[in-house]
């Protein structure tokens, strides 16, 4: 472990968009930066050679998940989750308050913290403030997420403020908890569902309770592209300009650049590896169905313009061959693809606010995204 | 295209056990050999670099596979199958005999050939001598098989009888449609059931028709280790010493080394890529069932005396933990390992018989093999 200060350093900025690097124990983050999301310990159907080689510098992984399975004191035995799957760059974990939400069976939710089944075998645990720092803590994540409880959309504004009123107080319990090591960070999620007011307050309250870093929670939960991007509208100005902002959960292409045209620095995705897994490959001129038999004789690779083996050295051909029979490698190739993919966005995306022409390069960004490969029904 | 003369060079013997290398017109391959199957242009689960780096220099593609698809004539415009899957060495191809009798459906045979219906959609195909050579031919195979029947087992003398002599001439017909080119072998199939006056017969008669190497079929289909050994026996023998020797379909690891003593040269077998699908792992010390919960909190790599990352730089606990998850990395890093184990195994006994030693090898080979590392109730 190095002693580096965890900090963002801002280059440079284009409008509301920052360009910078983040720097931490495990590593420095190239921002705005993509996090590939590694739920159990692993980025789906990826080596991690592969997942650095697309410029992958940090990834996540799951409080939640990891409780349930393998548990959590075991990976402490191991030395927590990046020695346990091999990972040497830094790594972000989610606290587990949005996967009791999604994803567990029987929850009961009082001011103390969520009881709940798991989704796997319906044992009973209870998830605190506390105990969920402390897990991440001990699961030696470079970045820790305070608990929170993630409102559902949609919300009243009773409901949204009730709800982002516990998680302030979840924070401030969530930051009494963690203990803090040079180069690791603690960062608060501002909440408030899709209202200015409450998204305000949340901002504010997070503000006074100091974090390393601010997440924006809450969002890409059915709202649509619209109502995500006016509620960062409202939320970004809020935020510390010195300080990492993270969009969770967030999203399609032209979400991120979208949202990193409002200021955010960071965002996660399950989007690339689940599409790879479901026969889904990005390019720059939009996404393809690799299912589709138009395919079946079509010797140009996915997309040229990726520095990636998988984006390049395949046919569409082959890969549509590969899905069609379920082989194995079709999905490996298009989750390598996809992710590759999204890094080149990113770091196109760094090069045009470096560069002062970041409001050109979305322009064209959006236009070939748009179709210009005659793949646009294909989504 | 190299222009080198497809042969075998022997440097060694050890008893019956030879070693030397096998010059193609895509590469050279160190023998005894194991060659990964690719049945549908893919090694399962597995990237080819990948494969490469384990030190298999030669891998299997099926004709029955790729005529259903993507289609024959479709791989052929992409240039044939080692270009299709982006595979630069020497590739073999199976004639596709073997399996029309296992997996398709309402099959005919006659003194033409084959018609049988798709086990994929149904669909009507007729595979004759001569239509598999020419596929194989136009799908580029270094290495293409001779059309044959595999004989079942068990069968009695007589239908083994009638069954190999028509796969004789069938060998016939294979060899007057080959296309002879520089660094390209057509190799002939010994069938016969396990009866020595057939495979006698079988050897000699492919003897006289002349190939580039001679392969031992109609083994490993239900027989058992010491008949297919007793077979080999009475087989090897009446083989043209100075011609490759490729078993089929074979095996376990320790059939390998048995079968490498009585003078064979060549291996395939899908075991080492579908036992990583099915959480097996082959170690120095025995198989292991990685499901099994006794691994859990073991923090030993798999087997260190594999030069592979999947073998070292992962626990088994780790390991355990992704097939428990059914994460697709534990699969991909356990077909890793086991090629790269049975490549090991390769490496070693080529040593082994180059230096003399050979009958020592395999004596603390099987006897490693047995359980050293109390596994043996895995198996």
């Amino acid at each position: 472990m190095t002693n580096t200060a965890f900090g963002l350093e801002i280059f440079g900025t284009d409008g509301a968009a920052r360009v910078g690097q983040l720097h931490t124990a495990h590593g420095v983050i190239d921002t705005p930066a993509f996090m590939p999301v590694g739920t159990a310990a692993t980025v789906k159907g990826m080596f991690l050679d592969h997942v650095r080689s697309t410029g992958s510098q940090i990834i996540l992984a799951n409080t939640y998940h990891l409780i349930l399975r393998p548990g959590a004191e075991r990976v402490q035995r191991f030395g927590g989750v990046r020695k346990f799957m091999n990972w040497d760059g830094p790594l972000l974990m989610d606290s587990g308050g949005y996967q009791v939400m999604s994803l567990a069976k029987l929850r009961t939710i009082s001011e103390d913290g969520v009881t709940f089944a798991s989704h796997i075998d319906g044992s009973k645990h209870h998830l605190t403030p506390e105990r969920s720092i402390q897990i991440q803590n001990q699961l030696d994540a470079t970045i820790t997420m305070a608990f929170d409880e993630c409102t559902p959309f949609p919300a009243t504004h009773d409901v949204a403020a009730d709800s982002m009123r516990m998680s302030m107080r979840w924070a401030k319990r969530s930051k009494n908890a963690f203990e803090p090591r040079p180069g690791y960070g603690l960062f608060g999620i501002v909440q408030g569902g899709v209202y200015a007011d409450l998204r305000a307050e949340s901002a504010e309250a997070l503000r006074g309770i100091d974090f390393e870093g601010f997440a924006v929670g809450g969002l890409a939960v059915g709202e649509g592209q619209e109502l995500m991007f006016n509620t960062l509208d409202v939320t970004v100005p809020h935020l510390p300009h010195e300080k990492p902002r993270y969009l969770m959960g967030v999203g399609k292409p032209l979400d991120i650049v979208g949202a990193v045209a409002r200021g955010i620095d960071m965002f996660d995705c399950v989007l690339p590896t689940r599409s790879g897994r479901t026969a889904q490959a990005f390019t720059r001129f939009g996404p393809l169905n690799m299912r589709n038999a138009k395919h079946a004789d079509d010797a140009r690779p996915l997309d040229e313009s990726v520095p990636c083996d998988a984006s390049r050295n395949y046919s569409r051909a082959y890969l549509h061959h590969l899905i069609k029979s379920e082989e194995l490698l079709g999905l490996m190739l298009l989750s390598w693809h996809n992710v590759a993919f999204y890094q080149k966005v990113m770091a196109d995306l760094r090069a045009a606010i470096r560069e002062k022409r970041f409001a050109a390069w979305m322009q064209t960004f959006a236009a070939e995204q748009a179709g210009g490969d005659g793949e646009a029904a294909d989504d």
